[in-house]
């Protein structure tokens, strides 16, 4: 087939759209979202759809032994290393139509289109759904991409249990996705997602693809300040301990540390617990959560040092106490250079019009990266809405980042 | 007898001290408080204890349908209005052994007293043990004072029910405490009230008496800021509306205000609520509850207004919404400038270091002070803990306390 064929070459942005309102009635929520859940029922019914789907598309559908579902599309060379594009089926419990759904159904209309022209590639297409992406009813979320690319181990995560004491491996096997076949026993030769944005970000640059770099490190502290609780109408304001003296100055050090490093960086403060939290007593300890993303370490590392030297400072000067715990820390993960910049030619040529971008959220890819050239496309999503059924996209803008897609994935195939 | 037989009678600290270590054994805690909660089988035997040493003493006791406890020294005038000395034998569930109690026991120690010298006065002398003021296992607190001075409507305060749906009417009747006696048939000429300061001004100053000039006012408000809630990784910082950038400044704004009242001036923030509470989540709500106490009226009106000022002030600023609700509102109630002026002369006279104060929580006088010319008398404790079980005072600081109770009583029960 000649290049100028593969070059007009275009998904059914119709049929796409089609197979997302299809997939969002399993599990569907009276708020017009989703509720489909890593290992429950309604999991297993959108993978026996999905399966459904491949298998009429010609390809080969297999799983692993922590249930990520592979469908290959043969290429001209078996032996080669193939061209992975993957998400994830599962939802959050109150989740949206296109978190995910839309990456995994964007690789099977890949695969349609090259069907439909009945055009080989090189190496092998395989499309993933990667197990239990979200964490909603068991953690550690992107579980089945890590254990893929041997971030976490296999018993490990077969012992994770729900909040009943079922465990991860019990599910597997309930829903019928316990697979033989150990998980990362192939290396991609290179690994695509495409995915809503979950940011509003393109949508008020009126942007259609955000070519995406890297996903951007974060760091999740809990800082505890304590003083000493002491009744509110009895004790004068000079001779308190209390929290809140040093927790204003720290909250704003610490946003004003994320506006000095730049428009990439966030600073989010979404937990606050207090005690012995009466409404009349001087509180003995604030506990505030803060989650520092940055797409560079050292400039996240430089947020989190004038948070503390911060909490340090302000409770020095008011004899209060403080600690921080850090909950959760994710390095910035960079995505392969050679492959982003595979999917930028694609989206110009496609003349569509793209920002280079940071994930700001986790994602299957970050785990992918570890193993295999990784890179993302992002598409618009209304008001930067998701996790949350009332999440929504464009079918166009859907459908531009399903062709990036195609013809990245043709490019990295056919080398 | 002589006047300067009477001006050189002095309480028995000793008798005094035992009194309340005999008392602290009713309800005793392990960790050396007292729960003594009103209108239960430990305030019965508390009462029978009190009522027993009442009777010994020979003092008449009687009792008023909400339970209000009068122990009357017969006054060479039987029909004139008495003095009366009140506080309170309830405590709070993990409460200590003074607060209120010492009021009470102190009352008794001052018929004592002058039973030994055989000292008549002119009025009657009442000593009260107000019916739950702590108001722990029943709402409101101040119960049986507000009922006797008008404020509360028996009938409603019969109605209110603890967590189990026991009603005060039913508990009054379990303990053998519901008079027939209607609250507030008679009108003291004066009310007295001893009560250890709960805050640490008069240990910090190493002095013994606090001449208490009126109880501030207090109101508590619940302010609630309101944003847009968005993923924490994916939603620049220019493009949040979080709550958190109004509270600061908001916060601040409130302790600026305090400061600037004075020294009597009160800010605390004892709870605060977030939704949705997600770590990684920027809130959709902050509430953010303020007491704010000062003895003048306009003055707290003022520190009220600049935190409203404030809220709205630094929401349009970021486009949040917010709104406040009063909790809670209780004016500064100032004692009668004669009676604490005989208060503060039987301080000096006998040779107390003391200070003229204001109190920083409620009491029974709060609600005397509606009917009856009224005053209190503040003694140091450690540290100014209370509503604690390590709360603690000395028997010398008691026993001084006692006889400013003493004189002051006894000058009002001559007038």
């Amino acid at each position: 087939m000649a290049d100028s064929t593969a070059a007009d070459l275009r998904i059914d942005g119709a049929r796409l759209w089609a197979s997302l309102m299809e997939m969002a009635k399993v599990g569907a929520t009276e708020r017009g979202g989703c509720n489909r859940q890593a290992l429950t029922d309604t999991d297993r019914q959108g993978r026996a759809l999905f399966r459904s789907w491949c298998e009429a598309a010609g390809l080969g559908v297999s799983f692993d032994a922590i249930g990520n579902l592979f469908a290959r599309r043969r290429g001209r060379q078996s032996d080669a290393a193939p061209v992975l594009i993957g998400s994830h089926l599962d939802t959050q419990p109150t989740g949206g139509r296109f978190d995910g759904v839309f990456g995994v159904l964007a690789g099977l209309e890949v695969a349609r289109a090259l069907n439909q022209s009945s055009l080989e590639t090189k190496r092998p297409i395989v499309i993933a759904d990667w197990t239990n992406e979200e964490g909603a009813r068991f953690a550690p979320a992107m579980m089945g991409s890590g254990v893929f690319a041997g971030i976490h181990d296999l018993e490990f995560v077969y012992s994770r249990i729900d909040k009943d004491g079922v465990s991860v491996k019990e599910a597997l096997e309930a829903i019928g996705w316990l697979g033989v076949l150990a998980p990362g026993a192939f290396r991609p030769h290179a690994a695509f997602e495409a995915h809503i944005e979950q940011g509003p970000i393109l949508e008020a640059a009126g942007e259609t693809i955000g070519v995406v770099t890297g996903i951007q490190g974060c760091v999740w502290l809990d800082l505890t300040l304590t003083g000493v609780p002491a009744h509110a109408g009895t004790t004068p304001m000079e001779a308190r301990r209390d929290p809140w003296r040093a927790a204003t100055p720290v909250i704003e050090a610490a946003f004003a540390a994320a506006a000095a490093a730049g428009p990439e960086a966030r600073c989010t403060i979404g937990d606050v617990g207090i005690a012995p939290g009466s409404r009349n007593t001087i509180p003995e300890t604030l506990k505030v959560s803060f989650d520092l993303r940055h797409p560079d370490a050292a400039t996240l590392g430089r947020m989190r040092a004038e948070l503390e030297s911060a909490a340090s400072r302000e409770t020095a000067a008011r004899g209060l106490g403080w600690r921080v715990e850090e909950v959760f820390h994710m390095a910035p993960t960079p995505f392969d250079p050679g492959l982003v910049a595979t999917v930028e030619t694609a989206a110009a040529k496609l003349g569509y019009p793209y920002r280079r971008m940071i994930s700001g959220a986790g994602h299957d890819s970050l785990h992918l990266a570890k193993i295999a050239p990784t890179a993302m496309v992002f598409t618009p999503c209304l008001a930067g809405l998701s996790h949350n059924e009332a999440e929504d996209a464009r079918p166009d803008d859907l459908a531009a980042g399903a062709n990036v897609l195609l013809h990245a994935a043709l490019a990295a195939a056919n080398a």
